[in-house]
């Protein structure tokens, strides 16, 4: 994976329509970026294949779609509103502003030496600072404003007038819309613990320093579970569901060597969370976290239980007991996760004959274009269009008779569309068609009549 | 329909897990809504069916999904800084706030005259207030501020300090995400004129009198297409829209009495537009506008040619021609358009024994389960478990094998699943099972090895 670069990757994503910069005849807005045509179908594929395997495939899970905005109590309660901020400082000669544990992490970084900064308190890394004499990164002045922290909710007015008691935050994640729904799902949906409650939506946190293309925007998508079990069974559904994530990215092509599980160690964990493992894959910019698998305790629902009012417990008719449910979050991102699955599969290719390819070797599950038509001839327009037609009625599949049939390979290599179709003359007989393997370029005849279940037994993971 | 009142429908909504009320622990947050298990699904499958239509089956067109957060300028450009607002003032007396226009139409409207407001000006409206005595519909006062326009965008700050430079907005529409791709959109996908580019996305208006549950909600979802031709031929590409959403909606299961195709007049037309229709549906609480279909001329495109400095034009292959082209914008809301499918569904019916059944009769392309594996007997779980498995692959499917069958039946009609399926002991040998239809209750034996292909089937639209 090395030799792509996050350049070459973002490049290419902007010539074929699969991601632009966002407002771009604007200048852009910084760390916005907009879905081409291949981009939107190649991401609502990632977000199919999750709600399949996660919800409906689930005999466990069941869905919601909250609003973004939520009443800001739910903030407070999750402690958003106290703790969720980056510290920041300002440096006084250039006036630049900084992460101050960013500040400390890349000093340390440059020296050789690996330094978690995570939890420390402003006045410890104020100290750090001074002690180790680390200068501005700008201008290397050693002069900063003290730190303090700044809370990454955006924050918005509902109704008239702008004032604190119309302050709304864009939900900065989905989990806690579950949270506060799980009473009302447990009650409609009858579900009996343990039960799992999956969220798809997007999600907004003003990042000091994002960055990395799609990897990390203020503005992303998040897909959520919440899974609730009896205390004490918690560690068990925890590798469960860590190895149902794993199954999930590898079942979708993403290669074992580029992929790796990593566990939190104890200082490192959340204080109400007694195990948390990240699953992170080999993005051209280095290892970068995907998912995270958190073991959460009773803490969110006991949270809400508190600032709310409202009574959390869960009455077990099977051995008459009430409890609070545990909880286990695999949390993921659907945005990182599509640039994953973008960078995993570009390729370039020497062919026998010297000539280079560039492919997109998607899974057929996610592939933006399952399947290209092309007649061998204009001749057979007609009955290759009818073909192309009844495919259309089931997948996004293209039709295309313009050029040599080598150039039309070439063009659907280049969006990553697993089979190529070609209706030739002996198709008018036999009612076969020929189908290229876009990773081998193997043929084989089909009847027509078996493509719509040749297609999505390929597409099946 | 008169029959359903929307208080009926709310709480079938809430109590069957399709809409609660958001953030209901904290005593809500006005005006927002969240989807429960079956709410998802049915309103998944409303985007799925919009997607499958206007993207997926139209050789026109392509999708994309732009960013909620754009550039300040687009919304410069579009003239929603300048003018999307709503005319505001309060009475002295007892400080209600109100809009002008509304309190105008209430007012004779109950004298028996339906007035438009649309497009006066602050004086117009004080000056009519005045002349006709207009009193404050919760006081009765005659004191009334001046009117002021208040802007409808959600603000928000992008970056560490809250000022203008900041300053982004919540995108009140999902439209301009698609004019300012334009170009970006038809150089990589390489389309001809005429095409259409499609989006589904949140937008966030805050409206000052939302209502009516789910049919007009400051956070929404927009289902978009705006599709681009030559200038000369966008009457008839208005038309061909006209019926192609009208289609949809009909194939859909709306019956045509529930819905109405309302023509703007040459009044009512916003100024770029030459034509314009609504299409309206009955609900509960009378008609209101589901899709605004409208001929918006070169307008956009021109707008963001004006103020971004980038040309807008098209070359016509064919003719050597270059022009802007005109463009026709199908808008529906996602949410609005669920409501509709969940008031046209909603069914009590008194059976010839007497009994009450309750019923959402949905399309099988909508309904939120598909079907319901049943055995008859707690002896056949094995084997009914299995076609549940098999079913689960492709389609959300439920298991139920507690109570009496007909208790199971009534479970599965209360929620719209259309198949109920039930598997006995003759399936064992013949490896066929009954399916009752939901709506006819007729059943019929079908081959287990034929069931995904008969749901698929009954699913097309």
């Amino acid at each position: 994976m090395q030799e792509k670069s996050m350049q070459q990757v973002v490049a290419v994503a902007k010539s074929r329509g699969f991601v632009y910069p966002g407002s771009e005849i604007y200048g852009g807005l910084a760390n916005t970026w907009d879905y081409g045509p291949l981009g939107v179908e190649l991401k609502n594929n990632v977000k199919k294949a999750w709600w399949k395997k996660f919800i409906q495939e689930s005999a466990y899970n069941v869905g919601v779609d909250c609003a973004i905005l939520m009443n800001p109590q739910v903030w407070v309660a999750s402690g958003h509103v106290g703790g969720f901020s980056d510290p920041l400082m300002d440096c006084k000669a250039c006036k630049e502003r900084f992460r101050s544990d960013k500040i400390i992490e890349d000093f340390m970084h440059e020296k050789g030496e690996d330094l978690v900064v995570d939890g420390w308190s402003n006045e410890q890394m104020q100290q750090f600072i001074a002690d180790n004499q680390i200068p501005c990164p700008t201008c290397g002045a050693h002069d900063f404003t003290d730190i303090r922290q700044f809370n990454l909710m955006f924050k918005t007015f509902q109704g008239v007038t702008e004032d604190s008691k119309n302050t709304v935050y864009l939900r900065p994640e989905t989990a806690q819309g579950i949270f506060v729904n799980f009473k009302n799902v447990q009650r409609t949906s009858r579900k009996k613990i343990p039960f799992g409650i999956g969220q798809i939506g997007k999600s907004f946190r003003n990042e000091i320093t994002p960055g990395n293309f799609i990897f990390r925007t203020r503005e992303f998508e998040q897909m959520e579970l919440e899974f609730f079990c009896k205390p004490g069974t918690e560690l068990e559904w925890f590798d469960y569901w860590k190895n149902y994530c794993k199954d999930w990215i590898l079942n979708l092509g993403v290669k074992p060597e580029n992929m790796r599980m990593r566990d939190h160690s104890a200082e490192e964990l959340s204080h109400y969370s007694n195990a948390t493992s990240d699953i992170e894959f080999l993005f051209p910019f280095g290892w970068g976290e995907l998912w995270g698998i958190a073991s959460r305790t009773d803490y969110d629902l006991k949270q809400h239980s508190a600032h709310s009012g409202e009574e959390m417990l869960y009455f077990d008719q099977t051995t008459n007991e009430k409890y609070v449910p545990y909880c286990i979050e695999p949390s993921l991102g659907a945005d990182r996760v599509t640039l994953a699955f973008l960078c995993e599969a570009y390729d370039e290719e020497t062919l026998e004959d010297g000539d280079t390819r560039t492919v997109f070797r998607f899974h057929p599950a996610l592939a933006p274009v399952k399947a290209a038509i092309l007649p061998l001839s204009k001749k057979l327009s007609e009955e290759a269009t009818a073909v192309y037609h009844t495919l259309l009625k089931h997948f996004n599949v293209e039709y295309d008779e313009s050029g040599s049939i080598g150039k039309r390979y070439r063009r659907q290599d280049e969006i990553g569309t697993p089979f190529c179709i070609t209706f030739d003359f002996d198709s008018r007989e036999d009612q076969m068609v020929t189908v290229r393997d876009r990773d081998t370029m193997a043929q084989e005849r089909v009847a027509i009549a078996d493509l719509v279940n040749y297609i999505e037994s390929k597409m099946e993971f």
